[in-house]
């Protein structure tokens, strides 16, 4: 187990994601604002915004230090709770102004829980999931297999079992639909010898601009109108919902007392709630995106 | 115990507010939508959008049933968790356009829990707050002094119990702010006879349209610029972010199958989301507002 690997791929992976925005979107401003918190720790916030591509955003690397673990942080392994933790991570949120290119997450982590006396215990999480407004076909299937080749060389089964894992986890119950069209998200990955698990977080991690660039490449000079901007706008509301009521991450970080502005920094612009918008948009924008909010085999 | 008088005051006061609002705004356009739910019971749900004063708002009734009672619905007694219950309440909430109206909250509720073989639980709850955005302290010293007076034939003891409850109640952790400058909050309200408990709830309910309205009609004209409504809808942000990471009525309602629309309907028409938004306004509306976010006394 090596942390120091881990934090420079981290802090690596933080600074070409930022040449891979800025290369996209010339008039991104950036706003770099370094934090440290009083129970051990701190990050390094990128925030986006202003763009001609992307309307905000962030990518953050963190790495904190705490005395007792939120139950949060682990929920297959709830006896970890209250060991004394290490977490780093990179967290990526974009939002693009063209409702026509999707919005996407990505998050690559690492945690140890210590305990003295005893071996420490740890595991990798990560993942990214696209959340298209007016979807694409082609788009998503090649998401998808960006996805896909960046797990084979670790088996077959892999990308099947954490793209349905995506599936469940990016799921509003109270809406009865996936944040999106998923891709993958894995979590308390310890199941191989340190090197092995680190090659697969840093094969999802480097997959995910190679993924995701060449899709606001294709639909940024989308044309579009302010009905379908409108839709945009009610659908990042679903992504709000989300990230507040079920998005384990923040609370994680809300729970350990991160800092707060970081954590939130995958609001969206602007939001919108309607009543009943559903039955209450100009044209079947709902109705065109509702079939892709369930999970499906895209490969 | 009179579930049925407590019924009929609840549908009484939906109305009386309906007549309320529509009386401040005519323009204010009303979406009826009468719904039940699987498990028992239903609501009547009266959607407000596109008026003049009212941007967006909601004054609902709901009455439902269910076979196990949710942990949320009881803080005080979770050994009641399981039982079946009925709940019945009106919820209002309004978001008025002008920035300089502030967004007010109402809702009172009453629960019975009960078990074969002994004798039901019953209780009250409820209570009114106020969201400033841009605080006057006539308008806010109004308010509370309408709850006192709405609480006064109760005991001397009532409104700083309830006051102090609603500033508990109403306070989000991770910024360290109170969501506005309160009002009143209670809840597990049985400390007397059923009848003494329902005219404290009737009194509280009441009381509501008579302490906002005016400060309504007050602000309505206040002229105002793009950059105060932009301000507006980053504090709509924290509204978003208060109803969905704490607020027990909306996850008692998530957790209870409750209707998602009915739920949300608290949720602001537009809100917004800036990195450190507090050091990015054009002026010191944050400065300004930040000393009103801290339990006061205004009486």
């Amino acid at each position: 187990m090596n942390k120091e690997a881990v934090r420079n791929y981290l802090t690596g992976l933080q600074q070409s994601l930022m040449d891979a925005f800025c290369g996209v979107d010339a008039e991104l401003s950036v706003t770099f604002d370094s934090w440290s918190r009083e129970e051990g720790g701190g990050g390094d916030t990128r925030a986006l915004s202003g763009g001609s591509v992307f309307e905000k955003g962030g990518v953050n690397f963190s790495h904190v230090m705490g005395d007792s673990l939120p139950p949060s942080a682990s929920a297959q392994r709830p006896q970890l709770a209250g060991r004394s933790f290490e977490a780093m991570g990179v967290s990526v949120v974009m939002h693009p102004k063209n409702p026509h290119v999707p919005t996407s997450h990505a998050n690559v982590r690492f945690f140890v829980a210590e305990k003295p006396g005893e071996e420490p215990v740890w595991w990798f999480g990560g993942g990214f999931d696209l959340t298209p407004f007016f979807p694409n076909d082609a788009d998503i299937h090649y998401w998808h297999e960006t996805a896909r080749n960046a797990c084979q060389p670790f088996g077959e089964d892999i990308y099947p079992e954490f793209k349905r894992w995506c599936d469940e986890y990016f799921y509003l119950k109270h809406r009865g639909e996936t944040r999106g069209v998923g891709g993958l998200f894995f979590d308390d990955l310890n199941r191989w010898e340190f090197d092995r698990c680190f090659a697969l977080q840093q094969a999802v991690g480097d997959a995910y601009a190679r993924a995701y660039v060449p899709i606001v490449e294709r639909r940024r000079h989308h044309p579009y109108t302010q009905e379908e901007r409108e839709f945009q706008q009610i659908r990042r509301g679903r992504y709000v919902e989300f990230n507040l009521v079920y998005d384990r991450g923040t609370l994680f970080g809300l729970q350990s007392g991160g800092r707060t502005e970081s954590i939130l920094m995958s609001m969206p612009p602007v939001a919108r709630w309607h009543y009943l918008a559903e039955d209450d948009q100009p044209s079947d924008y709902s109705a065109r995106l509702a079939p892709y909010l369930v999970p499906r085999e895209w490969l």
